[in-house]
């Protein structure tokens, strides 16, 4: 697995090469992680001029959660209270004399920034931009296999609760079960806060879960996801409470579901982000729900749950294969509640069999 | 309560207006929340120099985890997709002819403060470093009654799980349930990553739960905290499983017990905070523990659970009355565990009766 790594890094190393740097300093944990193999809280990682290094304010835990650094790499301790681990690095490369540093300026503060300036005074710090971002968009099997195995743990997670009597329980406690079913089932935590959301409060992608009791009759969305070494997955979907459901909750869901599913067919290698986003969009925009309609109806998952890329209207690009997202529209009624279903899935051409679909719970409407 | 927001605005309004700037922005989210009364994910406070605006990615929630902003301020809700917060404040104090606004250096990235200074070309953006923070260091009565029922919150929720069978339960375990207990209590959430440390784990202050089971004479280490209207409180403590502890256990509890009592004992208005880590810290020298010492044995607590002042060798500054600050030292024993002993108290002066106990569960040394 060792190698995986020193492959990014080399792959990194052009790029920032190419741009003219001698250096660069990552410091945002996904992208580290994505590099060193581990992000111990604080960690940055040094590459280049001399050997690569991975400095960390302190020494990493026995069994960490943020995954364990590539051997390969050396990894430098910094002594308590000695600082910041960017203003390490600046020193490190200003004393190897690399002229130029390429640092994420979307992830360092304008005060750390500063600091690191004032550490190395003749290093010329610029902009390595999402470099490290755009190299995670496509994923690798051993990747895929990571997710595919939260999704597995994440169904699981929402088989069993489906099972238990839901009337009466709080928000609250229906999103704490489903967290404690991920860990059950070997997730190193959540991948994101799960969102329980009852009657009024349906439908909503993120909502916090509340002291509402379910009630009969209640549309209940969830949405929920294991992290698994890392790896995010993310899968929503609303029920109804009761015997049967309503008329403009059958009409709802079956909207939405045709919506999500014109959303997961649009997933083929070439597809723009926004044509993917329309897909899914236009079947809501026609039946007059363009009100309130999320700003995207899917984006990238992987090392962070909500990374590139956007589906979403004005979103520039292509998918390309190997590129897991999420299809998620949802259509909320304020005061009423409303309908999300939400799928993760890999992009795949149509001679492999199409977009891999790993969260597999079905989408059927289920009145429990 | 309205009015408390618009005092600390105004106290913050001298400050940078006497530094020469004409308005500021608030970007961190606890100082946004402890100026407007709630911080809405993603929104930004705008004063001066026209009306205090609160600008926001998205419309507040019905039901927010996050606080409910306070109504006399005037609230913007950017339409989607209209970009960064932080860009639109610059527009709007650029608009006004502003002259200079004070921002966030160690809160605002490179990228966001570039794309300010963009947006605006004739504000000369300034720095407002942490002069909400420090405003924030002594607490007022009714943040310190947040405080108090957070803590009330916690001793109730480790309570509960004291009475519970622990052998063969995992550490994960315990953590989740102690996070059930702490929301079923009425808190927002936990005030930080619940952690449960057993046998080689105990005595660690972040140790991240792992799959390891509680086991007959294991010492067990738990530090959680409630998170109650946005305050977030501090315990720790360290058990030992069975029907009685080793004499080493015994001596190395006894030993951070008086540390602890000794650090407790140090909080009056007007000690220095290197005094107060001394007093704690001094005990667990001599008796040869220097090695692995944390490099804080307190620190202030608030709107964030790690929060100015450090207590800490190299730290400068001096306790006021009214800052809630917590007690930790700990000592671990690399492949043999620890104890560490945690709470958070109120720094009150003598006649008021000394320092106030907020975390009141027994530091009696328990076999479980």
């Amino acid at each position: 697995m060792s190698e995986v790594y020193a492959v990014r890094r080399g792959l990194l190393r052009d790029r920032f090469a190419a741009a003219g740097s001698a250096a660069a300093l990552v410091s945002r944990p996904a992208n580290v992680r994505y590099l060193a193999g581990g992000a111990p809280p604080g960690a940055v990682l040094l590459l280049g001029p001399g050997e690569d290094v991975l400095l960390c304010p302190r020494a990493p835990a026995g069994d960490p959660p943020h995954g364990r650094p590539d051997e390969q790499l050396r990894l430098t301790v910094l002594p308590d209270d000695d600082g910041d681990p960017v203003v390490a690095a600046a020193g490190l490369a200003g004393g190897l004399h690399a002229g130029s540093l390429a640092v994420e300026e979307h992830d360092l503060t304008v005060a750390r920034h500063r600091a690191m300036a004032a550490a190395a005074p003749r290093l010329r710090l610029c902009d390595l931009g999402s470099t490290v971002e755009q190299l995670r968009l496509v994923k690798d099997e051993e990747e895929i296999a990571c997710l595919r195995i939260a999704a597995e743990i994440t169904d699981q997670a929402l088989g069993e609760l489906l099972e238990s009597i839901l009337v009466g329980r709080t928000e609250r406690h229906l999103a704490l079960e489903l967290e404690r079913r991920l860990v059950d089932h070997g997730a190193d935590g959540p991948a994101f806060a799960t969102s329980v959301g009852t009657g009024p409060h349906s439908g909503q992608g993120r909502h916090r879960p509340t002291d509402r009791r379910v009630e009969e009759g209640d549309f209940l969305s969830v949405g929920l996801g294991a992290n698994y070494r890392g790896y995010r997955c993310e899968i929503g979907r609303t029920f109804v409470i009761g015997t049967s459901p309503a008329d403009w909750q059958i009409e709802l869901y079956d909207l939405v579901f045709a919506a999500q599913k014109a959303g997961r067919e649009a997933l083929v290698p070439g597809a723009a982000y926004r044509d993917v986003d329309r897909a899914a969009r236009h079947l809501l925009d026609s039946a007059g729900h363009s009100d309130g309609l999320p700003p995207s109806t899917g984006h990238g998952v992987g090392l962070e749950i909500d990374e590139d890329p956007q589906l979403a209207p004005t979103a520039m690009g292509k998918l390309d294969a190997c590129v897991p997202v999420t299809v998620e529209p949802g259509v909320h009624l304020p005061g009423r509640g409303g309908v999300r279903i939400d799928d993760t899935l890999v992009v795949r051409p149509e001679a492999d069999g199409g977009p891999e679909l790993l969260t597999i719970t079905t989408k059927e409407l289920l009145a429990l």
